[in-house]
């Protein structure tokens, strides 16, 4: 991923180190963190320094190894990572094989948390290849939350295709969702595709009809944070309402992720568990005025409360096709 | 309506003084702002220190009285207050009604404008008798933007049917759509609903389907600010989207409008004008830091551009049905 002229990953580990670029403070800042024990990286993942499935998954097997590192009971250790975050397959899944590896040596573990990682690098990368045949020239594309180089090691899912298309000199527009109430797509996807030097514009939430019903978009991509067995979708609040909507305008509605988000032990949407998350998300807003100086700011009606899913399941019915690393299915 | 335990108007004219409340203040200040001339009321309906269907056309009307009290000419005042909004059916017509009044004298237009005023809150009352019919004992509502006293003269559209059934003892419970980017939901319908006692959840607009499929929602009802003659309806951003989800996971879809919002001029939806605001509405967010200080803060990526659409069209085939004065039609 570009930042300025340097390359970078979201996330990697360097002996018992994590590092991780703070997605809290973007696109304000840009700042890497850096973690020395399993339970401050996932503290990390708690407060959503790191977000977005790919990115989870490697802190997960991340922090696994650095518990193995520390010595940790594996199972303790374990068992604290799986409960930071409830709803991203890719968590569970980079656990799960990292604690296997532990079984062996710790040496193991460390380099099946590396492997998970440079295995999500090459998957994203992939991903971009196999989408890019989808993304025709002069296309329009609606993206929800962020699904970017963010939210994964390098590349992302939904915006890996992207990026691929305008490498290869496709003149292509992104409309990035805001996405309410984390305000991902304003934030970070943004930031993202001003980085790449992708055209795109921040719309509301609220304007995905109208963006469809004139004719604006040609193609809707969004990411995945578990897909069950019957292909089912758990991804971002509101991405139910763009696959609804792209239903009944008749817009290709593409879920972009790696094999590692499929959960074939999840029958359908409805076994998911849905993460709520605080209500002060909606209550406050955070940024700069106009000096740079930073303040939280309370946006809605004092005393009212407030209600905050994180995610929410599209039906597998609603869904054209996913773009995974082994290609495109429908 | 109820502020504290005075009873308000939203707008209103003493001698050639337009008085409103000022809603780009609230909920964090309540005040009320005075215009002695037409076009200081012009520049209070642009800046939305008064918005909503039916508080707009009482503003209009009042203005056209101000700019005949002050001897402007009846055709350049009125072509100024046009162009102020170009959405709002209710604008046209009671900048219309008083224009033709005042061909008999001042005197008559300022009745026409006093009596249009009148006429919106008797509407809005009765709406709330016939659509309070709707609303079953324990029922779970969701509505979207402000559609309530504070878009009209007195009791609202949206809302009306809510503050009935409220009063008339049934339980019910109003989920309130935070309705981005100028957030009316989260801060105007929120505080309404706070100030008359009515249970209330604000919730992100993005989470609309995720209520309606674990079945938190029994009836959608939302305001109108223009409908055409075939049904099709113009309103805040986001309704279409909400009338499709409803649609879609067969909720009725209700729109609570007075019989002035209806155009017939208008044949459909497609001959309506929409407003396109400021980017920089989505872009920044004002509101009170824990000191009470007030603050506009950038909320987007710096130097990314926005599109702000301030309505859409929600076609008639998606519609349950109308709540008007004079009762409910299909």
């Amino acid at each position: 991923m570009k930042v300025g002229d340097r390359h970078y990953r979201t996330i990697w580990m360097e002996g018992a180190v994590v590092y991780m670029i703070d997605q809290n403070l973007l696109p304000f800042e840009f700042k890497v963190q850096s973690f020395k024990k399993r339970e401050a990286t996932c503290d990390a993942i708690r407060r959503m320094t790191v977000r977005g499935a790919g990115a989870i998954g490697a802190a997960a097997g991340f922090a696994m190894a650095q518990g193995l590192i520390a010595n940790e009971d594996p199972d303790v250790a374990r068992e604290r990572i799986r409960a930071t975050r409830p709803t991203a397959r890719d968590l569970f899944y980079a656990v799960d094989r990292v604690y296997e590896a532990g079984k062996i040596s710790v040496q193991a573990a460390i380099d099946e948390a590396q492997n998970l990682a440079n295995a999500n690098v090459e998957a994203a990368k992939k991903i971009g290849v196999y989408g890019d045949a989808l993304i025709k020239d002069g296309a329009r594309i609606l993206t929800h939350c962020n699904a970017g180089w963010l939210g994964f090691v390098d590349y992302g899912s939904a915006l890996s295709p992207v990026y691929t298309a305008h490498r290869n000199g496709k003149q292509i527009h992104v409309y990035a969702d805001e996405t309410r109430p984390r305000s991902q797509g304003a934030r970070l996807t943004a930031w993202e595709l001003s980085n790449e030097g992708v055209d795109h514009t921040i719309v509301p939430d609220n304007a995905g009809a109208f963006l469809m019903s004139a004719g604006m978009i040609d193609l809707v991509i969004t990411g995945a944070d578990r897909i069950a067995a019957n292909g089912d979708v758990a991804n971002k609040i509101g991405t139910c309402e763009k696959a609804i909507l792209a239903k009944y305008f008749g817009i290709p509605f593409f879920v972009a992720a790696p094999l590692s988000t499929f959960d074939h032990n999840t029958p359908d949407g409805s076994a998911i568990e849905i993460e709520q998350r605080s209500q002060d998300e909606v209550h406050y807003q955070t940024g700069p005025d106009d000096n740079g100086q930073m303040h939280t700011i309370r946006v809605t009606n004092p005393g009212s409360e407030a209600f905050n899913p994180a995610f929410d399941i599209t039906p597998a019915s609603l869904i054209t096709g996913f773009i995974t690393e082994k290609g495109i299915t429908n």
